[in-house]
């Protein structure tokens, strides 16, 4: 027989990804798909998207090697249901363990069992880990009700700040980048035309998809857009906050930054970063941007507790 | 040939309103349908109420004598390609007119052609009216980048304020009264599922439909509840920035409240008028709650200057 696989997947509001390794975190093949968040997307979307991503990684595999299977899920409860029906279709039969996404970025960022993990991506979500399981979290609450310093926050804001810039002249650089995004090069006869017209191209879409503004705002905040500067520091101090309320003073874990905003060198992940540090001065800050790999190795340990963390077969692998 | 009629639209995020009157305000009929703002619903869904609403009020009405026509509508601009269809199917032919809601809401509330008009139902505008015509005009931005202050932003809050109080336990009576209307009495084995629940059902409905929770908020603060009170205190006090931006300190034009949160006695209400009557106290605070009436009468006023204002007709009709 054949050795055993598993398989991993971490579903965040813009993207799916899938992972399938051996025991040894050799990888045998990754997908990818839309997102798979079903308070962005619904739990149908959902489910069709993370479809899509575990096709891909199934490519070439007998899907009855597969013992073991997690996946890492903001908002998991209420797509259980529409998972269960996932799973046969691709000829998976093994338990699947449903996860917070938080518990595999933790566990893609390092291999304690005890810690703190942020996520800032399309979402925002701050999360105790203990044993490789969630203990308290803060926010996590979707775009329309938190995620405060999240992706979509970001993109949300500078929208706002564009039109308080029209209407009211604050001055940032946001505004032509926002205004080209949203409208293109309309032109309108007066500036309530365009503000109107922003305005109705912004609630057309769906809402979580102003987190694609986010970048503009990174970046202008890089080129000092003091407007854009003002919206890293509170999307950090949203950040810093969530995190204090998951984490004590003294506690000394590791603490994994994942999602797309903290894990590349961004305006706000270098304020997130100093801002952790001094807080928390001894606790080392890793950063995990791989969740599916993370939730590969938590399904691997459930089948053999020495299996090696992903960063180790990195650095060893060929 | 028959006396000329004139027909006046009000149209919100809830509901759309229509009357059709004489010159003399006299009423030949009145319609009434479901929500026909644009940014809310989208433009054909708009139209579609606007057309019930009509039908309505066209009822035993020869529609070739209606010479004039009105329509106040929020966001207004991208809603007049979807409603120069709607005309000719109810057999109206003249010109029609369409204005920002704040134009009919103030024309509703005064007979006089300068002033400044807050509306707060399902979204929020404060508008400067100069000759009966829009002059500044402060917010409306739509629930999903502004409308501070507004029936949609008390609903959010209130679940917001539901969701701090499971998790940080603030204490409100809010909780509980959101827990109802959003899951009813469903059962969850843990707090964090039940919190997942209720983000899960106020992420599954349009955003706009919060506004319903808002009559929840004002009766709290009128209970005394302290959560609900900051929440009112919140909202007057985005009301009055949006009424500072678009009316001098030493303007002395009458004041329209508009909107199912001013227009009956709520603490919101009182609290706007407190406010306004300290900042601007030479000046009449009216009451607009016929914004169609409004519309209508701005209608007749094109065809006959000296057409009377609905509050005379009020007063001395039979």
């Amino acid at each position: 027989m054949s050795d055993p696989l598993v398989i991993g997947l971490d579903v965040g509001g813009t993207s799916s990804r899938v992972v399938v390794t051996d025991l040894n975190g050799v990888r045998f093949g990754t997908g990818r798909g839309g997102g798979g968040n079903p308070v962005a997307h619904g739990a149908a979307a959902a489910a069709s998207a993370i479809g899509t991503a575990i096709d891909a990684a199934l490519a070439g595999v007998d899907p009855g090697r597969i013992l073991a299977a997690v996946i890492g899920l903001a908002g998991g409860t209420q797509m259980r249901k529409a998972l269960d029906e996932v799973w046969p279709d691709h000829g998976i039969t093994c338990p699947v363990r449903l996860v917070g996404d938080a518990v595999v970025a933790f566990a893609a960022g390092t291999a304690d069992p005890d810690g703190t993990v942020l996520i800032a991506g399309t979402g925002a979500i701050a999360g105790q880990i203990v044993d490789r399981r969630l203990g308290l979290i803060s926010d996590g609450h979707g775009w329309l009700l938190g995620d405060r310093g999240s992706g979509f926050w970001l993109g949300l804001h500078a929208v706002r700040a564009a039109l308080a810039d029209l209407e009211e002249g604050i001055g940032t650089s946001l505004t032509s980048l926002i205004r080209d995004k949203l409208i293109g090069q309309s032109v309108f006869g007066t500036r309530r035309e365009l503000v109107s017209a922003m305005i109705a191209a912004a609630h057309a879409e769906p809402p979580v998809t102003l987190s694609r503004f986010a970048p503009l705002v990174l970046d202008a905040a890089a080129a000092g857009d003091p407007v854009a500067k003002n919206l890293i520091t509170e999307a950090a101090g949203y950040l810093l906050r969530s995190t204090a309320a998951v984490r004590g003073p003294a506690e000394t874990g590791p603490i994994a930054l994942a999602g797309s905003l903290l894990t590349v060198a961004t305006p706000l992940a270098q304020r997130v970063r100093e801002e952790l540090a001094a807080r928390w001065p001894g606790a080392a800050l890793v950063t995990a941007t791989d969740g599916a790999a993370g939730a590969a190795w938590l399904a691997a340990l459930s089948l053999d507790p020495s299996a090696p963390h992903p960063s180790t077969v990195r650095a060893t692998g060929s």
